[in-house]
């Protein structure tokens, strides 16, 4: 079975939020961070402990690699054990890795990531060198159903620098030509669309979706029509500016879409005391974890109603 | 200074060659694999041997992290401890990881890779998601010197699936028009000599370059005018079917650039026994390191010789 058709069933199940496990050792509480032995592990608790609070909530998690590679070795061990942590309660788990490399060296980081150590069961991908940097992704989507997500109209101010680009040439394989005529990202959804028509699970979602941010309204109708078999991995709520209802125009029929939230969720302890004006330094890991749970709650339910509305 | 500085004047004084250390375990001489204790600690070792009998030819390094990403944990500690033991001996290393994430995330990766157990003197970087995700690194450049590459044109078949898409705009800062008319690539180098302007070394390059592949001789002349102020990375020589005629294109008055190998040098010996007709188990770490050196020389020479004729 694909990953993404285990991602299909539980969106269904659970709702359209992936929580977002960028989880820099300032956003833990004081008290519980100086607990731990070190910034890693207490990394690695709070993780856990969100995790857990969160399970019932959640569609996936994402874990950025970022935040991790940032404490060095002892980082990389706490994101290894922070994804056989999901991964062994039955969870799924993307790794927000944005890796492109050309073909024997994307081997090598399929390798590492989808096996091993660092066994994830998504990743994230970006599509600038081309298609023979993605496509040898695809060997473990055939023998283990791993699923990727490519980076395609992300939610960061810079998206206008290259994403947003015009192009010349008509490479539209969907056949639909958006208003606004053929940009970078249409070329890169267009090859999407063809993998996925070659690679589809059994809700006739390709093995590898897009990342596409939920900060333009105008623009999410449009690209969710156009690729009506790539499901979307949503970064931009909350944080980024994005809303519910521009989350609920990118799915389809309530499904193919998880909606990424990372900040809002970690740190809700935190929004939480400053409303009540309770001292920080009295917040415990299961107060932020309960925090966190409300957060993904609030999240889900926001979302689930904006996709009744549509 | 800037490590660019620093890498104009190791080109000046040992040539153009980037010694790629894409080490993986099976390039490595089988006797000496099965001496160590494990593929990582083969690997770091065949890695130091490489280091020291090529030292005197090489103007600098590039590790390439998938290689030990591959191996998981005990791979990135190999991995850590290559940039460690070139940066002692005061060489330069390019960590080619190829990252490209958005603002604050940028910063988690730039601490990662310029400070801590993976500090690296450059870079590699790409550009999909916009110059929100290059221009965080900066900020080592300004404290530490640091430097990067970003992917302009790189040397794989997939180059022509986007890095190539014509482009309707003229976004183009440098003020040339190519024949070929705009492309992704130059929208991505212009945006490039733009901030070599506002950053640049005492070389008058910039302190982040681009990755330039030597595969396409036609442009690569063209390349090299457009964008006199940028450094370059050049991949593909060699296993890729680049050329010194090709790569000296891309020098200015016969430095401004590095060209990498790395299966063509790690696996010097390998080529040197087919030809002599001896038994590959006979091969030692020593003879592998020296095939390795001789390699080098060879693309060293080849290219100085390229150069003195453009």
């Amino acid at each position: 079975m694909l990953n993404i058709d285990r991602l299909f069933e539980s969106v269904a199940a659970k709702g359209h939020v992936c929580v977002g496990l960028d989880t820099a050792a300032e956003y833990i509480p004081p008290a519980e961070r100086r607990k731990a032995a070190s910034d890693a592990e207490a990394v690695l608790a709070f993780n856990r402990a969100i995790i857990d609070s969160t399970f019932n909530a959640a569609a996936c998690y994402k874990v950025q690699i970022a935040c991790y590679e940032e404490m060095g070795l002892a980082g990389l061990s706490a994101y290894s054990q922070t994804l056989k942590y999901i991964r062994e309660k039955g969870g799924l788990v993307i790794a927000d890795i944005k890796r492109g490399d050309i073909a024997d060296t994307a081997l090598r980081y399929a390798k590492a990531h989808f096996a091993g150590d660092f066994e994830a069961d998504f990743v994230t991908l970006s599509p600038y060198m081309g298609m023979d940097t993605i496509e040898p992704w695809l060997e473990y989507a055939e023998s283990k159903g791993k699923g990727a997500f490519v980076l395609m109209r992300t939610s960061n101010r810079g998206m206008h620098d290259f994403e947003y680009l015009p192009i010349k040439v008509i490479d539209n394989l969907s056949g639909t030509v958006p208003s606004g005529g053929i940009r970078l990202y249409h070329a890169v959804g267009n090859r999407l669309a063809h993998l996925a028509a070659a690679h589809s699970g059994k809700y006739d979602y390709g093995a590898f979706g897009a990342v596409v941010g939920c900060t333009e309204r105008e623009e999410a109708a449009e690209i969710r029509s156009a690729y009506p078999n790539l499901f979307f991995l949503i970064p931009g709520y909350g944080a980024q500016g994005g809303a519910a209802e521009v989350a609920a125009l990118l799915l389809r029929k309530g499904n193919g879409g998880v909606v990424n939230a990372s900040r809002s969720i970690l740190r809700a302890w935190s929004a939480e005391i400053s409303s009540s004006g309770a001292d920080e330094g009295t917040v415990t890991g299961a107060f932020a974890a309960e925090a966190a749970r409300r957060a993904a709650v609030t999240m889900r339910d926001a979302i689930q109603a904006a996709a009744n509305y549509v």
